[in-house]
C-alpha cells in the first residue's frame, strides 16, 4: 500500500460514478449506496473480475456488487461450499488431506484423501457437521503469504497436495488463503462473507480419482455436491434431478421395449419392434412433408471411396471421425473407403449427374441415408451419443436471389414441425463471418442479410453470433427447451458456398450462361435417435398418439369377453389405429401395469359389463377416463391423431 | 489295335444290350438300330464322354446316340460352328492365325489373328462364306497324329498359337486334328459329322483379347456367335436377346429416373426419387405383409466388432466377402469391426438379450437392415451383382416340432407373395444332408422329412438335390421365371442347428427344462435391389399400378384446361393415388412420349374438350384407352391397386 492515496472513483453499474478519497472496498461501497445492498452482498465484480467484498481497490475501477439475484451467485456459493464441506470432512477425518476443490456446472465438487475412503452412508452426518458450521455464519477471511509462509503453513498441517499445487504456481503469484474457524484453505476466491450464506446444499455422490490422474499415485475421494442460494432453488433443482432420472431414456426406452444396445455394436442401436415402428413414424412424417413441401427424397450409398471425401474437404477436415476401410483391390496401392458421416457429398454427386437449368431451382434433395460417425467409445450413450444415425437431412440448390424466400420458408416449416411437440426454441442463434471465411464479403454481406430477413420476416427473436459461422458461410441454430426445461440443439440451417465450387456444380441460368448455385444444408430433427431421445425424456415416455408406436392396447378382464375384444381389436385395426391386444389369462391388474410401463397411450379394458353393454373402458395414459361408446372412443383417437405436423 | 478283337457288347440308355462281334464305331450301332437314327445321328456319349460318330469302340460301353433332340446337341453344333467360322475366316484372311475356339454357354467364340482386326462390318461377308461351306456338307474328320507330325504340320501352315498349345500338352497326350475341305484345326472333338448340320448361326460381337492375356504379346481379335441346331431356335434366341436388351434394367432404369451409379461407390445404388418410392412401396409392402403375419420387424445395427462373427463363423468363413475396418482403440490391439454381411447374427443376439419361453416359439424376427459383401470390383453390374443391399431377411426360431407347420405355412407364403407379379416357379429343390453335415443324423433325417411333408402340403413340384444342403442344415430354394422364361433363384428357406448352439440361445420349455432352438433363415424377394432389377426386366419397365411409384400423371394440352387439371389432380391425390402433373407449356406430344419413357402405367390428357365435359382421356401403357368419368377411372385404379399380395 502506498503512503500517499489518491481519490478512487468507483463506476457503478448504471453509469453512475461515486469518489472516494483512498482505497475503499467493495463493502464500503454497498455500504454506502445503502444498508440493504451492505446486507446482501455476497462479493462484487471489479472491472468484470469477480472480487471479495473485503479487498480494497486502490484505482478507480468499475464495480458492480454481486447478490443472490446475481448471475455470478451460483458460481460464488457453490465454490465457499466446498470450503465449508471441505471443514466438515476435515473435523470428521482429521488425517484428511485436501487436493482441488472447484465449483461446477451443476454444483462442486473436492477431491480429498482419507484413510478409508468417504462413503455415501456418511453424507448425512457431512451435511450435519455443514448445517452446524453454516449456522455459527463463521466470517469467511482472506490472508496473503508468501510462497515460503505458505509452504510452511501447509507443511504444518500435512496438506502435501496443497504444496505439490503452491509449487506448480508461477514465481510471482499472489499466494491467498481463506480461513473460517479452524479451517484454511489454499484459494484464489473470492468467497461470501460468511459461512451463513450457506445453507441450501446437498452432497451427491462420491467416486474415486487419482491423484494427479495417475493410477499408480494416491487414490482420492471425489466427493460431489451441489449448492443453491436457497432452499427453494435447491429443491426445485433436486426435482428436475429426479424427474430426469425418472425421464432418462435409455431407462423408459427399455421399459418401453423400443431398443436395446451391445457391447459388440458400441454406440449403435438395435430398434425392437416398437422402436422400428416409433422411428419409421418419424421418419414416414418427415417423408411425407417433404412430399408436400416439393423435396426429392433420395437414398444413398454407404460406403464411398476416398475420392469423394478428398473432393469434399471431409478426408483432410473430418477424417478422425470416419470409419476407414482399406483394401486391396488388385491395383499398387490399397482403395481406401469411408463409412459417409454426412449426406452432403453424395448429393453433390446427384447434382452434377445432370446439366441442370435455373429452372429446377431451388433444387431439394432430401435423404434418411444411414450414416456413421467414429465418436470415442468411451462418450457414446444411448440415442444421444452414437455411432450410427440418420438424419432428416436435405440440401437445397438455390440461386442467390433465393436465399431469403427461401430460408423464410424454411424457418416457418421449423416452427410448424415443432409445434405439435410441444418443444419451446429457447434460442436462435445467427452466427456470421468468422475471420477465416472463404468466399467474397459482398457474397457474406448479402448472405447474412437474406438470413436475418428470412428471420424477421418469421418475427423470430434472435440473437446474433458475430464471427462464429462456418468458414464456408453463415448459418441459423435453434435450441429447443423440453419439458423439464433442458435445452436441445437441434434444427440448423447453413449456407455453403464452398462444396458447390469444390464441386464444381453449375446451372444454365435464363440467360444461357453457366452459374454456380448456392447450397443450405438444413435439418429439422437434427438425428433421428437423438431427438427420440429427447421426445423420450420430453414425454416421460408418453408420446402423444399420432407418434405412439402401440396407440391402443385392448385387454380382457376373463376370457368370457374375449369375443367382444376381438370385435373392437378388429374395428380399431380397420380404423388404422395401431393397436394391440392383450388377451391373455393374467389378471387384469397385471396388464395394466404392463401396459402402463409399455407407456401405450390408451387401454381399452373389456369386462362382462362392457361387452354385455357394448360399451368400452377407457384408460388414458394410465388412469381411468370413463366408459364410452366405441364410436365415441374412435372420435377421440381420430382428434389425436391428425395432430400430425 | 490288337491284331485278334473280342466281342463288344455296347448297352443302350434302355438299358437293351448289343453285341459286335469286335471294334464298332458309333455310327454302325446306330445303323444297326434303324436308318432314322443313322440319319439324325450328330455324336455319341460313350461310358458318359462325348464321342465322334466315326471313332471305332474297342472295349464294352455304355453308349447313347446325341440327335439334335440331345441335351448335348446344342455344344456340339456350337464347337463345330467355331470351326466353321475359322474356316470362313481363313478364306477371307489367308494370313490368320488361330488360337483357341470354345463353345460357351450362349454360343462360340474363336480368337484370331489377323493383319487387319477383323470389324463387325465383315460378318455379314464371314456368314456368307459360312453359309457356302455349309451347303457343302463337307465331312468333317478326325485324325490321330504323332507330336512331331503334329508340330510339323502347323509349322508348315503357320500357325504359332497352335505350336504353342502342343507344346502345352502332356507328354502322352492323344494329339487330333479335325478336317473339313481345305480347313483342318488342332482339336479334341468331338464334331457333327459334316458341315451340312450347321444351318442355324449368327455372329454377335468382336473384342480385343491379347495372347495368353498378356499385353505385351499379339493381339487377336474374339469373334463370338451363336449357333442351334435349327432356324427356329435360333430366331427364338435373337428375339429374346433383342427382347431382354430392351428390358435391361440398368437401361430402363435409367430411362425411369429410378436409379444411378457412381464410380466412388462401386456396386451401390443412388436410389432417385422415384426409385426411392419404388424401393419404399416395395419394403412396406413386406413390412405390412409381416405385421399380417406375426413377424415382429426390428432394424439392427450395421458395424459390428469382429467378436460377433467370430462367434457365427462368419470371420473363419466368410471373412474374404466382407468389409473389416482396424482401429486403434486405446488398448494394446487395433479393434476389428466390419460391416455386416447379413442380418443372421445380429438377431441372435436379439434372441439372446431375454430369458425366452417356449410361449414365444415360433418367434419371428424380420429385418430390412442394410447389407454389405465385398463382391469383387470387376463383377459388379447394375442392381444385380451389387455390394450394397437389403434383403427381406426374417429368423424364425422354432421348437423341433414347428418345423413341418411353419415351413409349410411359409411355402404357402412364398406362392401367394410371387402370384400378382406374374413369375412362375420354374423349379423348386430341396436339398439335403452333404457329407460334412454338424449335428446328428436322426435330427437331419426329422428335418428333411418336415421339409419334404411342407412341400407336399403345398402340393408343390421339387426336386431333390442330394447332398447338397448347407452343412448346418437342409434348405429349400425356389427359381422363379420371368416373361422372357429366364431363370432366377429367389426366394430360400433354410434350417439351421448350428447358430443357435453357436451363440448358446436356449427357451424354457413347458416342462421348466431348457431347450436349444432351430432357426430358420428366410428370404421370399431375396434381395430387394436383385428383385427389383428382375422385376423392371420382367415388366419391361412398365410395373404394374400397385408398385409403379408414379401410379398416374396429368397432362394438360395447354394452359387453358389447367383449372380442371389441377381439380384432377388433387382429387386423385386425396384419393391417395400416386400422381404427378405435368402442366408445362411443351407440346402434348412431347409430354406423352416423356410419361411412356419413364413408363408411367396411366396418363390422364386433359384438354379444353375435357375440362368442358369434365371426362378424362386416359392412356394406359402408353396407348389410347378411352374417355370416361374422372369416377370410373378412379374405380379401375383402385381396382389395379387393390391387387397387393
Amino acid at each position: 500500500m502506498s503512503a500517499v492515496s489518491s481519490p478512487v472513483v468507483v463506476t457503478l453499474p448504471d453509469g453512475s460514478k461515486r469518489e472516494y478519497p483512498g482505497p475503499v472496498t467493495p463493502a464500503e461501497v454497498a455500504a454506502s449506496i445503502g444498508a440493504g445492498l451492505a446486507k446482501a452482498a455476497l462479493a462484487a465484480t471489479v472491472n468484470g473480475k469477480p472480487a471479495d467484498l473485503q479487498v480494497p481497490i486502490d484505482a478507480s475501477a468499475d464495480l458492480s456488487i454481486i447478490t443472490t439475484k446475481s448471475k455470478e451467485a451460483l458460481e460464488l456459493i457453490r465454490h465457499s461450499t466446498a470450503h465449508l464441506m471441505a471443514q466438515a470432512i476435515k473435523r470428521l477425518h482429521p488425517e484428511a488431506m485436501l487436493e482441488d476443490g472447484p465449483a461446477t456446472e451443476d454444483g462442486f465438487f473436492y477431491d480429498i484423501w482419507t484413510e478409508k475412503p468417504i462413503a455415501i452412508e456418511e453424507f448425512p452426518a457431512i451435511e450435519a457437521e455443514m448445517g452446524k458450521l453454516a449456522k455459527e455464519s463463521l466470517p469467511i477471511t482472506r490472508r496473503v503469504l508468501t510462497r515460503a509462509e505458505a509452504i510452511a503453513l501447509f507443511t504444518a498441517r500435512k496438506e502435501k497436495y496443497k504444496i505439490e499445487i503452491i509449487a506448480r504456481l508461477p514465481e510471482d503469484a499472489t499466494i491467498t488463503i481463506y480461513e473460517q474457524g479452524d479451517f484454511l484453505d489454499l484459494c484464489r476466491g473470492p468467497h461470501v462473507p460468511h459461512t451463513g450464506w450457506l445453507k441450501a446444499f446437498k452432497l451427491m455422490t462420491v467416486s474415486g480419482a487419482y491423484w494427479k490422474g495417475d493410477a499408480t499415485l494416491d487414490q482420492l475421494t471425489r466427493v460431489r455436491g451441489t449448492a443453491f442460494a436457497t432452499k427453494e432453488e435447491l429443491d426445485a433443482h433436486l426435482t428436475l434431478l429426479e424427474e430426469a432420472k425418472k425421464r432418462d431414456h435409455r431407462r423408459v426406452g427399455r421399459e418401453m421395449g423400443l431398443f436395446m444396445h451391445h457391447e459388440w455394436a458400441p454406440g449403435e442401436t438395435f430398434w425392437l419392434p416398437k422402436g422400428r415402428k416409433l422411428y419409421r413414424v418419424l421418419g414416414n412424417m418427415m417423408s411425407n412433408l417433404w412430399e408436400d413441401e416439393g423435396y426429392q427424397e433420395v437414398f444413398t450409398p454407404m460406403l464411398f471411396k476416398s475420392d469423394l471425401f478428398k473432393t469434399s474437404g471431409h478426408w483432410d477436415h473430418y477424417q478422425d471421425n470416419m470409419f476407414i476401410i482399406r483394401q486391396n483391390e488388385g491395383g499398387d496401392n490399397p482403395v481406401e473407403y469411408s463409412l459417409k458421416p454426412m449426406n452432403c457429398p453424395s448429393h453433390m454427386l446427384i447434382f452434377r449427374s445432370e446439366r441442370r437449368s435455373y429452372r429446377e431451382l431451388p433444387m431439394r434433395i432430401a435423404d434418411q441415408g444411414v450414416l456413421h460417425r467414429n465418436e470415442a467409445s468411451g462418450t457414446l450413450s444411448g440415442l444421444t451419443r452414437v455411432r450410427q444415425f440418420c438424419q432428416d437431412d436435405a440440401h437445397i440448390f438455390l440461386t442467390p436471389e433465393q436465399i431469403e424466400p427461401e430460408i423464410t420458408a424454411l424457418i416457418s416449416l421449423v416452427r410448424r414441425v415443432y409445434k405439435p411437440f410441444g418443444l419451446e426454441f429457447a434460442k436462435v442463434f445467427l452466427s456470421t463471418r468468422p475471420e477465416n471465411y472463404l468466399g467474397r464479403k459482398e457474397q457474406w454481406d448479402a448472405a447474412e442479410d437474406g438470413l436475418r430477413r428470412a428471420l424477421e420476416n418469421n418475427k423470430m427473436e434472435y440473437q446474433v453470433n458475430e464471427g462464429d459461422g462456418a468458414f464456408y458461410g453463415p448459418k441459423i441454430d435453434f435450441i429447443v427447451s423440453d419439458a423439464l426445461k433442458r435445452e436441445w440443439q437441434t434444427a440448423t440451417i447453413q449456407l455453403d458456398y464452398q462444396l458447390p465450387q469444390r464441386f464444381e456444380l453449375s446451372y444454365v441460368d435464363a440467360d444461357g450462361s453457366e452459374k454456380t448455385p448456392v447450397v443450405v444444408h438444413r435439418a429439422i430433427f437434427g438425428s433421428l435417435e437423438r431427438f427420440l431421445g429427447v421426445l423420450i425424456e420430453h414425454y416421460a415416455g408418453w408420446l402423444p398418439v399420432w407418434l405412439a408406436p402401440e396407440q391402443v392396447r385392448v385387454l380382457t378382464i376373463s376370457e368370457r369377453s374375449e369375443p367382444y375384444a376381438r370385435e373392437v381389436f378388429e374395428m380399431l385395426s380397420r380404423a388404422r389405429v395401431r393397436v394391440a391386444a392383450d388377451l391373455s389369462a393374467e389378471k387384469i391388474g397385471s396388464k395394466i401395469r404392463g401396459a402402463r410401463i409399455e407407456r401405450v397411450p390408451y387401454m381399452v379394458v373389456i369386462g362382462e359389463k362392457e361387452a354385455a353393454e357394448r360399451m368400452v373402458a377407457i384408460r388414458a395414459r394410465g388412469e381411468d377416463a370413463g366408459t364410452m361408446t366405441l364410436e365415441a372412443f374412435l372420435q377421440r383417437i381420430e382428434a389425436e391423431k391428425a395432430t400430425e405436423f
